[in-house]
Protein backbone atom coordinates (compact mmCIF):
# COMPACT_ATOMS: atom_id res chain seq x y z
CA UNK A 1 0.00 0.00 0.00
CA UNK A 2 1.09 3.78 -0.57
CA UNK A 3 0.63 5.08 2.74
CA UNK A 4 0.41 8.83 3.52
CA UNK A 5 2.10 9.46 6.45
CA UNK A 6 0.60 13.00 8.20
CA UNK A 7 2.79 14.79 10.36
CA UNK A 8 5.75 12.71 8.88
CA UNK A 9 8.32 15.21 10.75
CA UNK A 10 7.06 14.38 14.07
CA UNK A 11 9.04 12.47 16.41
CA UNK A 12 6.69 9.04 15.63
CA UNK A 13 5.93 10.34 12.13
CA UNK A 14 9.68 9.74 11.40
CA UNK A 15 9.91 6.17 13.16
CA UNK A 16 6.48 5.61 10.94
CA UNK A 17 8.74 6.41 7.88
CA UNK A 18 11.24 3.73 8.61
CA UNK A 19 8.99 1.52 9.55
CA UNK A 20 7.03 1.54 6.14
CA UNK A 21 10.46 1.79 4.79
CA UNK A 22 11.45 -1.49 5.82
CA UNK A 23 7.83 -3.08 5.04
CA UNK A 24 6.25 -4.11 1.55
CA UNK A 25 4.21 -0.73 2.12
CA UNK A 26 5.20 3.00 0.18
CA UNK A 27 5.75 5.77 2.66
CA UNK A 28 4.07 9.05 1.17
CA UNK A 29 5.59 11.61 3.77
CA UNK A 30 3.44 14.52 4.24
CA UNK A 31 5.66 17.75 5.83
CA UNK A 32 5.03 21.35 6.13
CA UNK A 33 8.68 22.96 5.30
CA UNK A 34 10.71 22.39 2.28
CA UNK A 35 13.84 21.96 4.16
CA UNK A 36 12.55 18.44 5.98
CA UNK A 37 12.01 16.46 2.54
CA UNK A 38 15.13 15.67 2.69
CA UNK A 39 15.60 13.94 5.85
CA UNK A 40 12.33 12.22 4.75
CA UNK A 41 13.90 10.74 1.71
CA UNK A 42 16.87 9.49 3.86
CA UNK A 43 14.51 7.81 6.45
CA UNK A 44 12.53 5.51 3.54
CA UNK A 45 9.96 7.90 2.05
CA UNK A 46 8.86 6.76 -1.32
CA UNK A 47 7.62 10.25 -2.04
CA UNK A 48 7.58 13.67 -0.03
CA UNK A 49 4.83 15.95 -0.33
CA UNK A 50 4.57 19.75 0.88
CA UNK A 51 1.29 20.62 2.49
CA UNK A 52 -0.03 22.23 5.26
CA UNK A 53 -2.49 21.44 7.96
CA UNK A 54 -4.23 24.36 8.83
CA UNK A 55 -4.83 24.54 5.04
CA UNK A 56 -6.61 23.18 1.72
CA UNK A 57 -3.72 19.78 2.03
CA UNK A 58 -6.70 17.66 -0.31
CA UNK A 59 -3.71 17.00 -3.04
CA UNK A 60 -1.68 14.93 -1.28
CA UNK A 61 -4.76 12.35 -0.87
CA UNK A 62 -5.03 11.76 -4.89
CA UNK A 63 -2.82 9.09 -5.74
CA UNK A 64 -2.81 6.82 -1.75
CA UNK A 65 -4.17 3.45 -0.25
CA UNK A 66 -4.33 4.47 3.47
CA UNK A 67 -3.85 7.18 5.88
CA UNK A 68 -1.72 7.45 9.07
CA UNK A 69 -2.22 10.05 11.02
CA UNK A 70 -0.01 11.10 13.76
CA UNK A 71 0.17 14.64 13.39
CA UNK A 72 0.42 16.82 16.96
CA UNK A 73 1.30 20.50 17.49
CA UNK A 74 2.92 19.87 20.45
CA UNK A 75 3.96 21.17 24.15
CA UNK A 76 5.37 24.00 23.07
CA UNK A 77 2.35 25.55 21.06
CA UNK A 78 -1.08 26.58 22.99
CA UNK A 79 -4.84 25.44 23.06
CA UNK A 80 -5.73 27.34 20.29
CA UNK A 81 -3.27 25.23 18.00
CA UNK A 82 -4.37 22.26 20.01
CA UNK A 83 -7.57 22.81 17.82
CA UNK A 84 -6.36 23.57 14.34
CA UNK A 85 -4.09 21.06 14.03
CA UNK A 86 -4.79 17.97 16.14
CA UNK A 87 -8.36 17.86 16.05
CA UNK A 88 -9.23 20.58 12.98
CA UNK A 89 -6.33 18.70 11.13
CA UNK A 90 -7.45 15.02 11.49
CA UNK A 91 -11.23 16.12 10.42
CA UNK A 92 -10.08 17.76 7.45
CA UNK A 93 -7.87 14.26 7.09
CA UNK A 94 -10.94 11.90 7.30
CA UNK A 95 -12.74 13.96 4.63
CA UNK A 96 -10.29 14.32 2.28
CA UNK A 97 -9.76 10.16 3.13
CA UNK A 98 -13.40 9.41 2.03
CA UNK A 99 -13.69 12.24 -0.99
CA UNK A 100 -10.96 10.74 -2.38
CA UNK A 101 -11.91 6.60 -1.84
CA UNK A 102 -8.86 6.61 0.43
CA UNK A 103 -10.72 3.78 3.03
CA UNK A 104 -7.95 2.70 5.27
CA UNK A 105 -7.33 5.21 7.80
CA UNK A 106 -5.02 4.47 11.40
CA UNK A 107 -5.14 7.35 14.05
CA UNK A 108 -2.26 7.70 16.55
CA UNK A 109 -4.67 8.79 19.98
CA UNK A 110 -3.51 9.03 23.09
CA UNK A 111 -4.33 7.14 26.11
CA UNK A 112 -6.28 9.14 28.51
CA UNK A 113 -8.76 10.33 26.08
CA UNK A 114 -11.58 7.78 27.29
CA UNK A 115 -12.19 9.80 30.16
CA UNK A 116 -10.63 13.31 29.43
CA UNK A 117 -12.07 14.57 32.81
CA UNK A 118 -9.72 12.68 34.52
CA UNK A 119 -6.96 14.41 32.53
CA UNK A 120 -6.23 17.35 35.14
CA UNK A 121 -6.32 21.14 34.05
CA UNK A 122 -3.64 20.89 31.97
CA UNK A 123 -3.84 17.67 30.07
CA UNK A 124 -7.85 17.66 29.89
CA UNK A 125 -7.90 20.59 26.88
CA UNK A 126 -5.36 18.19 25.11
CA UNK A 127 -7.50 14.88 25.90
CA UNK A 128 -10.58 16.54 24.69
CA UNK A 129 -9.35 17.52 21.64
CA UNK A 130 -7.49 14.29 20.63
CA UNK A 131 -11.17 12.41 21.80
CA UNK A 132 -12.83 14.85 19.61
CA UNK A 133 -10.90 13.61 16.50
CA UNK A 134 -11.75 10.32 17.36
CA UNK A 135 -15.04 10.67 17.81
CA UNK A 136 -15.71 12.24 14.65
CA UNK A 137 -13.18 9.71 12.72
CA UNK A 138 -15.80 6.78 14.53
CA UNK A 139 -18.81 9.06 12.63
CA UNK A 140 -17.25 8.54 9.23
CA UNK A 141 -17.37 5.52 6.57
CA UNK A 142 -13.78 4.78 6.43
CA UNK A 143 -11.85 1.54 7.87
CA UNK A 144 -10.33 3.47 11.01
CA UNK A 145 -8.34 2.32 13.45
CA UNK A 146 -7.38 4.62 16.32
CA UNK A 147 -4.47 3.49 18.51
CA UNK A 148 -3.50 5.09 21.91
CA UNK A 149 -0.59 4.60 23.57
CA UNK A 150 0.89 6.02 26.88
CA UNK A 151 3.68 7.65 27.80
CA UNK A 152 6.08 8.11 25.05
CA UNK A 153 9.68 6.84 25.62
CA UNK A 154 12.51 6.97 23.03
CA UNK A 155 13.90 4.04 23.81
CA UNK A 156 14.83 1.16 21.52
CA UNK A 157 11.67 -0.68 19.63
CA UNK A 158 11.36 -4.27 21.91
CA UNK A 159 8.20 -5.62 19.93
CA UNK A 160 7.15 -6.67 23.47
CA UNK A 161 3.60 -4.78 23.51
CA UNK A 162 0.37 -5.29 25.52
CA UNK A 163 -2.73 -3.96 24.03
CA UNK A 164 -6.41 -3.52 25.77
CA UNK A 165 -9.49 -2.46 24.35
CA UNK A 166 -11.13 -1.13 27.37
CA UNK A 167 -8.73 0.39 28.63
CA UNK A 168 -5.85 0.23 30.96
CA UNK A 169 -6.90 1.02 34.73
CA UNK A 170 -3.67 3.22 35.08
CA UNK A 171 -0.71 3.10 33.36
CA UNK A 172 1.27 2.39 36.66
CA UNK A 173 4.51 4.04 35.36
CA UNK A 174 4.49 1.89 32.02
CA UNK A 175 5.33 3.70 28.94
CA UNK A 176 5.89 2.54 25.23
CA UNK A 177 8.69 3.39 23.03
CA UNK A 178 8.24 5.37 19.90
CA UNK A 179 9.43 2.81 17.91
CA UNK A 180 6.99 0.22 18.95
CA UNK A 181 4.15 2.84 18.32
CA UNK A 182 4.70 3.58 14.86
CA UNK A 183 5.49 -0.42 14.50
CA UNK A 184 1.70 -0.71 15.54
CA UNK A 185 0.48 1.73 13.38
CA UNK A 186 2.02 0.17 10.54
CA UNK A 187 1.33 -2.89 11.86
CA UNK A 188 -2.07 -2.66 12.34
CA UNK A 189 -2.80 -1.43 8.13
CA UNK A 190 -3.52 -4.81 6.60
CA UNK A 191 -4.84 -6.46 9.51
CA UNK A 192 -8.84 -6.29 8.73
CA UNK A 193 -9.47 -7.12 12.66
CA UNK A 194 -8.40 -4.06 13.69
CA UNK A 195 -10.89 -2.40 11.45
CA UNK A 196 -13.31 -0.22 12.90
CA UNK A 197 -11.48 -0.30 16.30
CA UNK A 198 -10.12 1.54 19.53
CA UNK A 199 -7.13 0.61 21.53
CA UNK A 200 -4.93 1.11 24.07
CA UNK A 201 -1.00 0.34 23.88
CA UNK A 202 1.82 -0.09 26.05
CA UNK A 203 4.94 -2.05 26.56
CA UNK A 204 4.29 -5.74 27.42
CA UNK A 205 4.96 -9.33 27.70
CA UNK A 206 3.84 -10.48 24.36
CA UNK A 207 5.17 -9.86 20.50
CA UNK A 208 3.07 -6.97 18.25
CA UNK A 209 1.82 -9.43 15.98
CA UNK A 210 0.36 -11.69 18.66
CA UNK A 211 -1.29 -8.74 20.41
CA UNK A 212 -2.61 -7.53 17.28
CA UNK A 213 -3.79 -10.75 16.45
CA UNK A 214 -6.18 -10.86 19.06
CA UNK A 215 -8.01 -7.97 18.82
CA UNK B 1 -42.30 19.17 28.13
CA UNK B 2 -39.65 19.99 31.11
CA UNK B 3 -36.51 21.41 29.40
CA UNK B 4 -33.30 21.41 30.78
CA UNK B 5 -31.40 24.53 29.77
CA UNK B 6 -27.74 24.68 29.87
CA UNK B 7 -25.78 27.61 30.10
CA UNK B 8 -28.99 29.41 31.76
CA UNK B 9 -27.22 32.30 32.84
CA UNK B 10 -25.20 33.18 29.54
CA UNK B 11 -27.32 36.12 27.02
CA UNK B 12 -28.88 33.70 25.22
CA UNK B 13 -30.12 31.55 28.17
CA UNK B 14 -31.75 33.99 29.84
CA UNK B 15 -33.68 35.18 26.99
CA UNK B 16 -34.99 31.29 26.23
CA UNK B 17 -35.77 30.76 30.12
CA UNK B 18 -38.13 33.60 29.66
CA UNK B 19 -38.86 31.95 26.46
CA UNK B 20 -39.89 29.09 27.65
CA UNK B 21 -41.87 30.61 30.88
CA UNK B 22 -44.00 32.18 28.82
CA UNK B 23 -44.73 28.61 26.68
CA UNK B 24 -46.39 25.68 27.39
CA UNK B 25 -42.95 24.23 28.43
CA UNK B 26 -41.05 24.27 31.83
CA UNK B 27 -37.35 25.27 32.12
CA UNK B 28 -35.15 23.84 34.25
CA UNK B 29 -32.42 26.39 33.87
CA UNK B 30 -28.95 24.72 35.18
CA UNK B 31 -26.25 27.36 36.51
CA UNK B 32 -23.05 26.83 38.01
CA UNK B 33 -23.24 29.46 40.86
CA UNK B 34 -25.77 29.91 43.95
CA UNK B 35 -26.11 33.19 43.16
CA UNK B 36 -27.38 32.56 40.03
CA UNK B 37 -30.99 30.89 41.35
CA UNK B 38 -32.93 33.81 42.14
CA UNK B 39 -32.52 35.52 38.86
CA UNK B 40 -32.94 32.59 37.22
CA UNK B 41 -35.92 31.97 38.96
CA UNK B 42 -37.94 35.93 38.27
CA UNK B 43 -37.10 34.93 34.95
CA UNK B 44 -39.52 32.25 35.16
CA UNK B 45 -37.34 29.07 35.66
CA UNK B 46 -39.68 26.05 37.54
CA UNK B 47 -36.58 24.57 38.48
CA UNK B 48 -32.61 25.28 39.06
CA UNK B 49 -30.28 22.74 39.45
CA UNK B 50 -26.32 23.80 40.41
CA UNK B 51 -24.04 21.43 38.27
CA UNK B 52 -20.63 22.38 36.66
CA UNK B 53 -20.03 21.67 32.70
CA UNK B 54 -16.60 20.99 33.64
CA UNK B 55 -17.47 17.92 36.17
CA UNK B 56 -19.83 15.09 36.09
CA UNK B 57 -23.58 16.99 35.43
CA UNK B 58 -25.42 13.61 34.77
CA UNK B 59 -28.01 14.38 37.70
CA UNK B 60 -29.18 17.09 36.05
CA UNK B 61 -30.68 15.35 33.44
CA UNK B 62 -32.90 12.77 35.80
CA UNK B 63 -36.38 14.16 35.17
CA UNK B 64 -36.03 16.48 31.88
CA UNK B 65 -37.80 15.69 28.68
CA UNK B 66 -35.49 17.64 26.45
CA UNK B 67 -31.90 19.77 26.42
CA UNK B 68 -31.30 23.17 24.70
CA UNK B 69 -27.09 23.50 25.18
CA UNK B 70 -26.64 27.24 25.08
CA UNK B 71 -23.39 26.80 26.85
CA UNK B 72 -20.29 29.01 25.88
CA UNK B 73 -16.90 29.72 27.67
CA UNK B 74 -17.27 33.67 26.45
CA UNK B 75 -14.31 35.68 24.88
CA UNK B 76 -12.73 36.31 28.42
CA UNK B 77 -11.24 32.66 28.41
CA UNK B 78 -8.42 30.70 26.18
CA UNK B 79 -9.17 28.18 23.94
CA UNK B 80 -8.54 25.91 26.62
CA UNK B 81 -12.00 26.38 28.30
CA UNK B 82 -13.59 26.77 24.54
CA UNK B 83 -12.21 22.87 24.32
CA UNK B 84 -13.53 22.13 28.13
CA UNK B 85 -16.70 23.92 27.86
CA UNK B 86 -17.79 24.71 24.17
CA UNK B 87 -16.81 21.33 23.29
CA UNK B 88 -16.56 18.47 26.09
CA UNK B 89 -19.37 20.67 28.04
CA UNK B 90 -21.77 19.59 24.92
CA UNK B 91 -20.60 16.17 24.15
CA UNK B 92 -21.10 14.90 27.54
CA UNK B 93 -24.14 16.73 27.74
CA UNK B 94 -25.10 14.94 24.48
CA UNK B 95 -23.81 11.03 26.43
CA UNK B 96 -25.76 12.00 29.70
CA UNK B 97 -29.08 12.81 27.31
CA UNK B 98 -28.90 9.40 25.59
CA UNK B 99 -27.74 7.74 28.88
CA UNK B 100 -30.97 9.00 30.45
CA UNK B 101 -33.22 8.57 27.80
CA UNK B 102 -33.52 12.12 26.99
CA UNK B 103 -34.13 11.98 22.96
CA UNK B 104 -34.83 15.68 22.24
CA UNK B 105 -31.32 17.68 21.92
CA UNK B 106 -31.20 21.61 20.66
CA UNK B 107 -28.28 22.75 20.05
CA UNK B 108 -26.99 26.68 20.09
CA UNK B 109 -23.73 25.88 17.32
CA UNK B 110 -22.98 28.85 15.02
CA UNK B 111 -22.29 30.39 11.75
CA UNK B 112 -19.02 29.77 10.51
CA UNK B 113 -19.02 26.49 11.34
CA UNK B 114 -19.51 25.01 8.06
CA UNK B 115 -15.79 26.23 6.97
CA UNK B 116 -13.55 26.96 9.94
CA UNK B 117 -10.58 27.83 7.76
CA UNK B 118 -12.90 30.69 6.73
CA UNK B 119 -13.30 32.10 9.47
CA UNK B 120 -9.45 33.78 9.97
CA UNK B 121 -6.62 32.90 13.00
CA UNK B 122 -8.72 34.64 15.91
CA UNK B 123 -12.05 32.55 14.95
CA UNK B 124 -10.97 29.14 13.78
CA UNK B 125 -10.17 27.54 16.97
CA UNK B 126 -13.70 28.65 18.43
CA UNK B 127 -15.22 27.43 15.28
CA UNK B 128 -13.75 24.11 15.20
CA UNK B 129 -14.31 23.42 18.86
CA UNK B 130 -18.24 24.30 17.88
CA UNK B 131 -18.18 22.21 14.66
CA UNK B 132 -16.89 19.19 16.18
CA UNK B 133 -19.81 19.78 18.93
CA UNK B 134 -22.08 19.62 16.45
CA UNK B 135 -20.25 16.93 14.91
CA UNK B 136 -20.61 14.53 17.98
CA UNK B 137 -24.17 15.14 18.74
CA UNK B 138 -24.91 14.14 15.03
CA UNK B 139 -23.16 10.90 15.46
CA UNK B 140 -25.80 10.22 18.66
CA UNK B 141 -28.67 8.59 18.47
CA UNK B 142 -30.54 11.73 19.85
CA UNK B 143 -33.39 13.68 17.89
CA UNK B 144 -31.33 16.43 17.33
CA UNK B 145 -31.66 19.88 16.13
CA UNK B 146 -28.47 22.20 15.19
CA UNK B 147 -29.36 26.11 15.15
CA UNK B 148 -26.44 28.29 13.95
CA UNK B 149 -27.16 32.28 14.05
CA UNK B 150 -25.01 35.09 12.65
CA UNK B 151 -23.65 38.03 14.94
CA UNK B 152 -25.54 38.60 17.66
CA UNK B 153 -27.65 41.71 18.84
CA UNK B 154 -28.91 43.05 22.06
CA UNK B 155 -31.80 44.12 19.80
CA UNK B 156 -35.50 43.30 21.07
CA UNK B 157 -37.36 40.27 19.25
CA UNK B 158 -38.65 40.82 15.71
CA UNK B 159 -40.21 37.39 15.36
CA UNK B 160 -38.42 37.80 11.77
CA UNK B 161 -36.24 35.36 10.59
CA UNK B 162 -34.52 33.70 7.69
CA UNK B 163 -32.92 30.20 8.19
CA UNK B 164 -30.62 28.42 5.66
CA UNK B 165 -29.82 24.77 5.70
CA UNK B 166 -26.72 25.00 2.80
CA UNK B 167 -25.71 27.72 4.76
CA UNK B 168 -25.30 31.93 3.64
CA UNK B 169 -23.07 32.59 1.22
CA UNK B 170 -21.95 35.54 3.71
CA UNK B 171 -23.51 37.92 6.29
CA UNK B 172 -24.21 40.83 4.18
CA UNK B 173 -23.84 42.79 7.84
CA UNK B 174 -26.75 41.49 8.92
CA UNK B 175 -27.25 39.90 12.55
CA UNK B 176 -29.99 38.23 14.83
CA UNK B 177 -30.83 39.63 18.07
CA UNK B 178 -30.56 36.97 21.02
CA UNK B 179 -34.46 37.04 21.63
CA UNK B 180 -35.01 35.74 18.25
CA UNK B 181 -32.13 32.83 18.88
CA UNK B 182 -34.17 31.90 22.06
CA UNK B 183 -37.20 32.05 19.95
CA UNK B 184 -35.96 29.44 17.39
CA UNK B 185 -34.33 27.41 20.05
CA UNK B 186 -37.45 27.27 21.76
CA UNK B 187 -39.82 27.08 19.24
CA UNK B 188 -37.81 24.26 17.38
CA UNK B 189 -38.23 21.67 20.25
CA UNK B 190 -41.82 20.00 19.26
CA UNK B 191 -41.70 20.53 15.25
CA UNK B 192 -40.75 16.91 14.34
CA UNK B 193 -39.58 18.31 10.53
CA UNK B 194 -36.22 20.20 12.95
CA UNK B 195 -35.18 16.51 14.06
CA UNK B 196 -31.58 15.86 12.60
CA UNK B 197 -31.32 18.79 10.54
CA UNK B 198 -28.84 21.72 10.90
CA UNK B 199 -29.54 25.35 10.00
CA UNK B 200 -28.15 28.63 9.89
CA UNK B 201 -30.43 31.87 10.86
CA UNK B 202 -30.44 35.54 10.84
CA UNK B 203 -32.61 38.20 10.91
CA UNK B 204 -34.92 37.98 7.92
CA UNK B 205 -38.53 38.97 5.99
CA UNK B 206 -40.70 35.97 7.63
CA UNK B 207 -42.74 34.66 10.69
CA UNK B 208 -40.35 32.40 12.72
CA UNK B 209 -43.38 30.10 12.84
CA UNK B 210 -43.19 30.21 8.99
CA UNK B 211 -39.05 29.92 8.60
CA UNK B 212 -39.53 26.67 10.91
CA UNK B 213 -42.37 25.14 9.44
CA UNK B 214 -40.51 25.64 5.68
CA UNK B 215 -37.78 23.30 7.27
Amino acid sequence: MKVLVIGANGQVGRNIVKELSASEHEAVAMVRKEEQVDHLKELGAQKVVLADLEKDFSEAFSDVDAVIFAAGSGASTGPDKTLTIDLWGSAKAAQYAEENGVKRFVQLSSMGTNDPDAGGEEMKPYLVAKRAADEILKSTSLDYTIVRPGALSDEDKTENIEVSTSGFTSMEGRSIPRADVASVLVNVLDRPNTYHKTFEVLQGGNSTASELDSL
